[in-house]
């Protein structure tokens, strides 16, 4: 191969990159060279093939598989491109199937359902001959401020890993390799704004943002990683080998390929300004450990340079070219011809929507409820609110619909999105009158709408309110990639409408459609407040039928808060998980108490968790088990999340006072009763001691079960005894759920 | 000496705790049991003596005297204690003068004044038989979320560095030992909480937040040390043999004692829980590097126990013996007799009178003037507000009238503090009708006050209205230790109460008495602001007069913000020494720039800053001069503060947009102008590299200086040339500056 041919194969190139509004960061990038010069030598990565702009998915599939024939006919070396798309809510291509936020995935706490999506989405993209997708996202929620916590699963590791893997494994069945972003840290950027850098030491690093990565590449075999646009303690991760390289490979076997996100290589030289040249940035990403820099080449293809002048050796450049052709060959791409391109596509058959509407619906989480819910045959229902009649406020930030159609008004949805309006009419059918009202937008402070939207709730026996966030991107919208904030407040003049809709004296269902978690307390606990409020994390395509199913009642909720309901944005970061002086305590008037903790979640029935239990005693390194009873007290069919909490009461380091060390979902018929048997690894309770070795320590574990990690409902205690045990590699990392089932019957002949 | 006569000197007693109310940290601490059992095997430390309770400084020297020669004469070994005492601004004892807040020092920019502040209380702390004052406070500010901002001096290391270094000078050449605190990272603490976790990396800690602690060290000849409270990355400082002895005396060479913050030993149990005993926290904090357990020794007289049961070598008790000795012999202990009390004392005489002045008047900041100030012989002046006419409005949280006196009501002050009230209608004299109207309370939603106090503007040619904190701790008052906050606008119904007196057409000077910054944006650039507006950081006994010269006109402001005018609290935390990405940037919709920058201050007079030249090129490790011509092009005599910026262009680590190199005051009449030389060691530049050595890299270098950080007025550039230079601790670390004048008469023939 000729160095070009090489270098080829680490850069991708943004076909169809004609909307400056599309990349919003690419600024003064050649993402617009002409494109038969760009794949002279060949090409590595094809980018966004099918999401850049919308294209019927035949026509670009016949564009794509003559191109490849091409690729294959008439370079020199004949390797065809592969081919990457985002999909964290479903390929995101036009037509195709949008489903819940990923924030949605971790309120439903269900990983196999997850892997049954990640597979859809999977088979969606094989289909339409992309080979990789830029998702799942696996930076642990630390901080609400931050414009992309939509895209993320939840503010615990251990749930983002399970879930996380999960869709992994799902994509990666369908032949499609998984990407896993933003390794690492991103999530703990300043005061939540975007790039901005992250302020972490070696331990939290090890301990919080890390282990998703480890499990999703140890237990679910991920194929390829991408970095973090921050800095961490003031090095780029994109010039991190200690991370990239060391950690990865060295540490956790990884022999995948590393991509860069977007721009990132050359924001070495422009945004971080640790290069003083766009070789010189090629050079530290490449030593890093970065084999392929996205979307295109702006800095990689001066490695040329930077080679024949003797800064970079080429066996640096071979390292990362035989990764690329690796995965190429993997994917089976060298030996495909590209016959016959697939003349009829559909990326939103019955099974997609089957999905969607599940996810949607597991992730729906009650918040509070006096008895309104659900709707007791009402004859009049007034629906208000600008997330009312909005399909678009349905949808994530990296939805098709508003990551692109946004730029494209006019153009036709191309998939079904009933609006919760629509869904809600259709659920009540025709023995209720359901009246609309948009009250406010989303954002703005235009007022002039409230009067009416009060009006249509004294006609009525309920109002349903629904309230949120747009997403958007780098300033459009009220949440996702780029739209930070300082304040958690309801965008606009919501919160106005909800509480003037509630002074009519009708009873408010308010429903909270939002990309992160809001400062909602006057909702949940004010004097004059909704009657119930349900949150949903933008819940896709079937999220507004979903949302219909919860609240006529037929579907119990059964999601629970992947992340807290914060106090405040002046009260951020915070998470569950702290060390005791990351709670309240008697030496700050700041209380950071969040208004709902982790977990808490409520149903339509009531549950029961009683006589856990615990081995009294557990060798480190070992595995002990533990069990609960579960039963549902009330009289309706429902699921309960069991969420099995630990607290190691002395560390050698500080520890947290709340750990989720395993959940499960559990369905239950009325009266019906389970113990849930947990079977967990001494190494859920490992951390990085002083020196950093990760370790498991004796001493004594605090176990409890309850409807959130604020609650102990059942406990017991656990001693791990033994000498210190290191943890290495070959380690379990996961906890395994068993469910004996007794039905009611049964539990009454007991 | 016997094991419990080893013991004994490794801890404090605190005589006179029998009040909860002043150490609320203290919890079931025994800190009441008899003095004399407690003294039984002499002891090392006597606890705030003289700051616990109003006691006349005459009647407590008497009994001071008697117990010291009771010490010698009765226990067996005949050692006098240590006496410590809080002294942040001013010792803190009844009748003592008061000094403003730390970071009315750092508004100062003045280290020389700073240094005769802090001889003058060590010479009345030796005065009353004082040894060792726990200051200053080291701690570089990053979140004015936290209530002890107050006791901080800036959010620029050096600017901590130079003048905290300067208070240790003056304090010590008294004889008095300077007690550098909180070693290391306290003010990180997540999201501003009291005792929170800090989450840093090792970088950013060797690069920001200990650097004030060398140079205090290594320049300032500091005696003693004491830990910070939080734990950083999962490690409790107090358990940290890494900082405690590694960096502190393996690295910089400390020979001193390392004492506890109060109860900080025990809080490695209770607090952090890396230790499950008294005992276990006892040797962990021993091993650390912690000589002396203060106040009291809860913890270490555990280690008696642990030295018989074999888990504590005796060897580590008497390493810190043997410091605790040779302290008390290098501060004369061990000679003296005690033979005479002092009969006569006065804390307050006017030389402490005339610098809590200066530094006052110094320490005033004009933010903003549309022209109404100074006063213009006002005949009717309206004095509004809740700190208008309070006396306690002036004084820190470690103030003895704000730490102690709070839980003495009817005690009276025992010094003379003239209100800003007071002090406006003698300054103003006869000429001016003075009203007062206190319009609200600092605290609270009550908004009777306000008509009454916007009447009384109305009459009135011009209204002053004093707003404000009240300092406190732990949940009384607005700021101060443990009065954290999650919004930073102003306490209570005070910005109501403004912008009611702005809406009364009266020109409107408004003056902020705080111990943080707060998000005034409203006042500074909103549309109906005050004519004016000062900021004064708690400015001590003479604060009231001060701000009455400065509004008078008596004294041109001099003053420049030590912390940036923040945002709001959603947009913590921040600071102007961030790296680019750590600003304003395309990929993120939170702006977080503040209202008014680091630096900002204006002044009666105006300057023109020009000619800033500059070595063209200098060899890492060595020093460049640059100068600057300065000109007060205005007509009126004021004082300057020339603040000389950098920024090193690119690094192998991100570097920050702008430092602050160098900084001094120059004084100049109407016309006249001066020549500001510095010469700059390249350390100034130094940084942590990617391996974490600290070094000095070749480079380009832009430097500039201007009114304040974010403004260039004159710049110039520098090139770093040479081979990478790793700093010892024998590199210079500070910068020195001369100044050539040149008088108006001189400026106007050249």
């Amino acid at each position: 191969m000729t160095l070009e041919e090489k270098l080829a194969q680490l850069v991708g190139f943004w076909v169809d990159q004609s909307d400056d509004a599309v990349a919003p960061m690419a600024g003064d990038m050649n993402t617009r060279g002409l494109y038969r010069d760009a794949v002279e030598h060949g090409i590595g990565h094809l980018t966004r093939v099918y999401g850049t702009r919308p294209i019927d998915p035949v026509e670009r599939a016949d564009w794509l598989w003559a191109e490849q024939r091409r690729l294959v006919a008439e370079t020199r070396l004949g390797i065809p491109a592969l081919v990457h798309e985002e999909c964290l809510t479903g390929l995101a291509a036009w037509k195709a199937a949008t489903f819940p936020t990923p924030l949605a995935w971790g309120a439903a706490f269900d990983p196999e359902l997850v892997e049954r999506v990640g597979a859809a989405i999977g088979r969606s993209m094989r289909e339409v001959g992309v080979h990789q997708g830029l998702a799942p996202v696996l930076d642990v929620v630390r901080d609400p401020r931050w414009g992309r916590v939509d895209e993320c699963i939840a503010e615990d590791p251990y749930v983002v890993g399970t879930i996380g893997t999960a869709y992994v494994r799902g994509l990666q069945q369908a032949g499609v390799h998984a990407t896993l972003k933003h390794f690492a840290g991103y999530s703990a950027s300043q005061a939540g704004r975007n790039h901005a850098p992250v302020h972490l030491g070696a331990r939290e690093l090890a301990d919080v943002f890390l282990p998703p990565f480890e499990m999703a590449i140890r237990e679910g075999g991920a194929r390829s990683v991408m970095n973090s646009y921050t800095e961490i303690d003031g090095v780029p991760v994109a010039a991190n080998a200690a991370l990239l390289t060391g950690l990865l490979r060295d540490g956790w076997g990884f022999d995948g390929t590393v991509v860069s996100d977007y721009f990132a290589v050359a924001f070495l030289a422009s945004m971080h300004a640790v290069a003083g040249s766009l070789g010189e940035a090629a050079r530290l990403a490449l030593e890093a450990g970065i084999d392929v820099e996205l979307p295109t080449g702006d800095a990689y293809l001066a490695l040329a340079e930077e080679v024949r002048a003797g800064r970079v050796p080429e066996s640096l450049i071979d390292r990362s070219v035989l990764r690329v052709l690796g995965e190429k060959e993997e994917l089976g791409l060298l030996d495909e011809t590209f016959d016959e391109a697939p003349t009829t596509i559909d990326l939103d058959d019955a099974e997609h929507r089957m999905l969607a509407r599940q996810l949607a619906a597991e992730s729906v989480v009650l918040l509070s409820n006096d008895g309104v819910l659900p709707l007791a045959q009402p004859s009049q229902v007034a629906v208000i609110g600008p997330n009312a009649d909005s399909a678009e406020a349905l949808m994530g930030c990296y939805s098709f619909v508003n990551h692109v159609l946004a730029h494209h008004p006019g153009t036709p949805m191309g998939i079904e999105i009933p609006t919760v309006r629509a869904a809600l009419a259709d659920a009540l059918g025709s023995a209720a009158t359901v009246t609309y009202s948009q009250g406010a937008d989303v954002e703005g402070d235009d007022r002039s709408g409230i009067a009416a939207a009060v009006a249509s709730a004294r006609d009525a026996d309920v109002a349903v309110v629904v309230v949120g966030d747009r997403a958007g991107l780098f300033g459009r919208g009220t949440v996702g990639e780029g739209n930070d904030v300082e304040s958690l407040e309801l965008p606009g003049v919501q919160r106005q409408l909800v509480e003037a809709v509630v002074a009519s004296g009708t009873p408010v269902v308010m429903v909270v459609v939002t990309g992160r978690p809001y400062a909602i307390d006057w909702a949940i606990s004010g004097a004059a407040r909704p009657a119930a409020v349900l949150q949903a994390f933008f819940p896709g395509e079937e999220g507004g039928t979903a949302l219909a199913d919860v609240i006529s009642g037929a579907v119990s909720p059964s999601g629970h808060l992947p992340v807290s309901l914060p106090r405040s944005a002046g009260a951020q970061p915070f998470s569950y998980h702290h060390p005791i002086l990351g709670g309240a305590s008697e030496v700050t008037s700041a209380d950071s108490t969040p208004v709902l903790p982790f977990g808490h979640g409520l149903s339509y029935t009531t549950f029961e968790r009683s006589e856990l239990t615990a081995d009294a005693e557990v060798t480190a390194g070992d595995a002990f088990r533990a069990s609960v009873r579960i039963r549902n007290t009330g009289d309706r069919a429902a699921t309960d999340l069991v969420q099995l909490y630990a607290r190691d009461l002395v560390g050698s380091v500080t520890r947290p006072v709340a750990q989720l060390l395993g959940y499960h979902r559990v369905a239950l018929e009325p009266g019906e009763e389970a113990v849930v048997r947990f079977r967990v690894p001494t190494t859920r309770l490992a951390f990085s001691g002083v020196d950093l070795t990760r370790i498991v320590e004796p001493g004594a574990v605090e176990l409890w079960v309850g409807p959130s990690c604020a609650e102990r409902e059942t406990e017991t205690a656990l001693e791990i005894v033994g000498a210190v045990h290191p943890v290495t590699v070959d380690d379990e990392l996961l906890v395994a759920v068993e469910v004996d089932r007794m039905p009611a019957r049964a539990v009454a002949q007991a």
